[in-house]
């Protein structure tokens, strides 16, 4: 068994699913749960994913051995000055965010020389689904989670969060903040952008009414990414806003680069560009 | 049995499942095909999709009661002239491009009085394979198949085009030409073009080194429309330039709108607009 007890901040699909796969796997004793709805931490305990909760955040993180922070980017801040009083030598800190420069600024800020035992994690998993009930043990089987270890973090703490990830049946690769969020930026938060606005865009065709009765399969699995959770992206785009900007300046050059072979009636330079995409994304399976 | 033969122009995913359905449900006797590659036709007839096929297209379409035009949007005119020669008063032409403006444009020219037996067609189906041996017997069921009926069209060919599409488990509707092709650079040109830009703005990220592998399964469904074939989405393109031009437009002011909110960091209006996107697409399901 890895910890006795851990401490799960933000019940949801991602901290709800790290829970039940502990559990079925047999590698924690106890969990305890915070957040910030009730109702839904009432839920977590109805469906065995926690064994208790409370408002005292002292009475959470005491005696953990793990916390895990996994609620939206925003709350990072206000949540590590309620836990800091609590962390004693032992305790590692982890958390789920989709974004690490600004979390790890915060949490240095926040937690000072402690900042050794905060090993910066996020899982590369996920549904657009929100709340406990949308979690389950499999969420991250043969998924990759990256660990972002700092200079100050013990080798050994960085060891027991990869393995608990691990555990869970996750790859674990470890990667350079700065480079995590560029990364990321690219392949999440700028898809996800991308299919926000697509969304919007035809939501605003009113005159031409209800233009999405006339959408296929397609158009439903590119735009499933919108109905993600609407705050932690909110806050992923600001926390990741330097890199995000650039991309975004960055795509819309591309697709620049589509109107103008558009504009030009230029059948072959679309069909070579068309198919070198093909080939790439064929490439992804 | 709707009808004793069929020709099939383009034996690929779309003409080959349409030639798979009809047969399952005992609609057709005999099916004929037509197209470039005489080894896809030879797969066709060793999968049992079509009974024969020849470079002539005078043999394809002599005693068909219904001509399938299948193939990219470029092809149709030369096809059509092709075809034109052996049209007698019974024949009925329907096709499956998704552009409808261009493609009418071009069989009035070529075929003229005919025209009354040209019923142009557009089944919202498909995915991002290519070739007969993609095609499948199911690909319509519970699928749209759009009609745009012509005023010249005879009601009862019309109706002849909606059961053979019926038959294959499809629901039918019928629009107009002009608004077809505007709602469907909405909901299907448009959105296959941000996949195309995206997985190409990514692939140019040399610098970063692969960023594909750190991408989950939301990118990997959004951009799977970009795998599709290119030549096909190449003259769609094109064809619909005048709509996808003004919707290209349209998006990026959608887009900059959040970029807007991004600089500002304003995080309570990307969490709202995230959230009414996020009502709207749950409301697709």
């Amino acid at each position: 068994m890895l910890f006795n007890k851990i401490a799960i901040i933000g019940v949801g699909l991602i901290g709800g699913s790290l829970a039940r796969a502990l559990r079925a796997n047999n590698q924690c004793r106890t969990i305890s749960g915070y957040g910030r709805s009730r109702e839904n931490l009432d839920k977590a305990i109805a469906l065995g994913v926690i064994d208790d909760y409370s408002d005292d955040m002292g009475a959470v993180v005491k005696d953990a051995d793990l916390v895990l922070l996994a609620t939206p980017l925003a709350s990072f801040a206000p949540l590590l000055e309620k836990i800091k009083p609590y962390v004693n030598d032992k305790l590692i800190i982890t958390d789920a965010g989709s974004e690490k420069g600004s979390v790890v600024e915060a949490a240095r800020k926040i937690i000072g020389d402690k900042i050794k035992q905060f090993v910066p994690g996020h899982p590369i998993a996920g549904t657009e689904k929100s709340g406990v009930e949308a979690s389950f043990k499999e969420l991250y089987e043969d998924h990759l989670v990256i660990l972002t270890p700092l200079p100050e973090n013990k080798p050994e703490q960085v060891k027991s969060v990869s393995t608990m990830w691990e555990s869970c049946g996750a790859r674990v690769v470890n990667l350079d903040v700065e480079y995590h969020d560029k990364v990321l930026a690219a392949t999440s938060h700028l898809p996800h952008v991308l299919a926000y606005a697509l969304v919007d865009c035809l939501s605003s065709m009113e005159e031409e009414g209800d233009v999405f009765k006339f959408s296929a399969g397609g158009f439903r699995d590119l735009t499933r990414i919108a109905a993600s959770n609407p705050e932690m992206w909110s806050d992923i785009c600001l926390a990741n806003k330097y890199h995000l900007l650039q991309l975004i300046d960055r795509y819309s050059s591309h697709l620049d680069k589509i109107k103008e072979l558009i504009v030009t009636d230029d059948g072959k330079g679309l069909s070579q560009l068309f198919s070198k995409v093909r080939n790439t994304r064929e490439n992804l399976k």
